[in-house]
């Protein structure tokens, strides 16, 4: 089978846009990835489209790619509309490489539009519970509570009991108070990995929220459910990002200098588990390496699904970087940051350079794409040449109910 | 690149289950076909899942194939959600035996599951309206309104201008028009096409409609939209339908004597194009075709979208099952009824066998594995060795936002 390549990206900064639509998102970002290939849209050969609110907002259920594109002159060809929650842009790039490799087509679009932002913010909150089992969930919450609530860690008052923002919130702090019960983790390792989220997010020109802030502003923000403070969690928000893909027999025929390599594209689903045992992401991180031919040791760069600070903590050790439990010592110890060992979400990650749903994935491979052509200016990881995406979506249980992860080389 | 195969199909019988689930038909679907090929729900190594309206009914926005397909054992696999409208489970199908292509596994699900029936009959109506570009239709609709009533054709008075069940009927109409106008094709001759998938639904044991109906009943039923009475048109329903693919690979190992080659599997969207001009199905037909090495006077059966009798009539001669123009002639013939030249909607059609929108692709392919295999009962056709499924979704201007046809032989 034939290598694949990413040969364009692009998105639109992330953001709070209330009076955009979402065809206008996707419009900016695919012309922004066609340019960056040097491609017309014409020469497209398939295009694979994530979005998950648009029905619930506006009312368009159905065929969103088509709508998207079809005033941008992209017709006749396949298009394919993908949902995975969270991890949908992920999804769309999986399914735009399985097509190239089953050398259906030569010249692919991934593409993930959402626009999640809404007068109305009750609307936009509720959006997050539809990443669950609408009619299961709400049991299945009360046993974790328990669960977690028998844990022998003491919660300060005030700080936050669920903040009414989504119930995402409140099954990743209980996840996190079970770390922090079981390995000893701190607040203050979380408010160390928003502050350096912050950091990178201030010098991402397509960042959500470009503003530094310390260790100790991130701990003295409003508490949203403990350990979590605000600044710890991803914002509500809107935006498109888009990859076009191609094939080693494109590639040689129209050249193109700065192609990078999607080495692996692995996916997976959780399963349901008391938290003490091993994360299913593990499986499909090995399964990654595995195909990529590399190890954790060899990753460059990691864009990490920190839809909450304990995301990335946990993903760290989940995806290799440092053992099981220490991944907020590995946080402290400076190794993720622009500049240290395994620099992680150097684009602020969803705490800072946004998280809309349907297109965060895609956002997390431009940041790679454009860091592995050495292009990202004041936020380059020197000499980068492997990256990692890992994008997770929905809950079943506790675990992700989609998971992605992508290793791309230079 | 290897062969790849379906062995496995399950369907639940198509119908109005006002009591039952997505979840319940999903896995009544999904049980069905795995008995059928003789394997376990843990074999699967990944599923590609069709649902268009889940979250417009009951606030499923996101990872319903998880949801689905958790609580009946299925974890850890990647689960892929897909979304084209009518032509969802086409969708899927495609998506499945891409996967294979590319080697990236040996045995895949696809998956449809629907449930449009509501006791708000109006909130059923209206999930056709999201299968078009929400925002932009309305405009649309003006323009082919005024080319329409431009044709000299003379409309019974009392015979609808559009029944209020939904916009998809009126565009139908249209297009029928404008062919009767055209071609001379007749009211009549529609009417020959709903009677004759009311004689093939009638021996189906999983049709929605199982009476028969002469063409006479069928023109004196409740006028919809000119030239379409209500037994011409499809209707609401709800319903799951499943298929297994494998690769060449895996059918080695395992064997299974009653396998159904997938010879093509080709995907297309539409423009936008006066009424005059070629449709896009011909060159989808013609990639399937080429891809399957069959000509259209091979096909020993096929299933075709009906959405309404007038859809049939366009597609026999899409598909080059006869001239241009000559759709109506055909079915007028005898040519496409069982027993005929090329039986065209043995199991009823979406006219009786129903259509619940992103299940509807799949039953075809259960319909044509079924009738492959010579395991169809009293609705065989004879010695069928090579058949072919068509499925449209939405709409683009006057053309199906998403069309698919696959080519199966054994």
């Amino acid at each position: 089978m034939g290598t694949v390549f990413v040969i364009g990206v692009g998105m639109t900064p992330f953001g709070k846009f209330l009076k955009r639509s979402v065809k206008d998102l996707a419009a900016e970002a695919l012309a922004a990835a066609l340019k960056d290939a040097g491609l017309e849209s014409n020469e497209l050969e398939a295009a694979y489209v994530s979005n998950s609110f648009w029905g619930m907002f506006s009312g368009q259920h159905s065929i969103r790619g088509q709508v998207m594109l079809h005033p941008l002159g992209i017709k006749e060809i396949p298009i394919i509309n993908t949902e995975n929650a969270c991890a949908g842009a992920s999804t769309a790039l999986n399914l735009a490489y399985t097509a190239i490799k089953a050398g259906q087509h030569d010249l692919v679009l991934a593409l993930g539009a959402e626009k999640i932002s809404h007068t109305d913010k009750m609307l936009s909150f509720r959006s997050y519970a539809s990443c669950l089992d609408v009619e299961e969930f709400p049991n299945k919450i009360e046993g974790l509570i328990q669960q977690v609530e028998a844990l022998p860690l003491e919660i300060p008052e005030g700080s936050g009991a669920g903040g009414g923002r989504s119930i995402f919130m409140d099954i990743y702090a209980l996840a996190a108070r079970w770390h922090m019960s079981r390995f000893g983790s701190t607040q203050r390792q979380l408010a160390v990995i928003s502050a350096k989220n912050h950091e990178h997010g201030f010098l991402n020109p397509f960042a959500q929220y470009r503003m530094k802030m310390s260790v100790e502003e991130v701990l003295q923000d409003k508490p949203i459910a403990y350990p979590f403070t605000r600044s710890m969690c991803s914002p509500v928000g809107d935006g498109a990002a888009a990859a076009i893909v191609c094939s080693e027999r494109f590639l040689a025929k129209r050249g193109q200098s700065r192609a990078v390599e999607i080495a692996a594209s692995a996916l997976g689903t959780g399963r349901e588990r008391p938290l003490e045992e091993d994360h299913i992401g593990q499986k499909i991180a090995q399964k990654a390496y595995t195909a990529a031919g590399v190890t954790p040791e060899e990753i460059d760069l990691a864009e990490v699904h920190d839809a909450t600070a304990f995301g990335e903590l946990l993903q760290t050790e989940v995806l290799g970087f440092c053992a099981p439990g220490e991944g907020g010592l590995l946080a402290e110890s400076g190794a993720t940051r622009l500049g240290g060992r395994i620099p992680v979400n150097v684009s602020g990650g969803l705490e800072c350079r946004g998280h809309p749903i349907g297109a965060s994935g895609l956002a997390m491979v431009h940041e790679v794409v454009t860091q592995l052509r050495g292009e990202a200016g004041p936020r380059q990881v020197a000499g980068a040449r492997i990256g990692l995406t890992e994008n997770g979506g929905g809950f079943i249980g506790t675990e992700e109910a989609a998971a992605a992860v992508h290793i791309f080389k230079i």
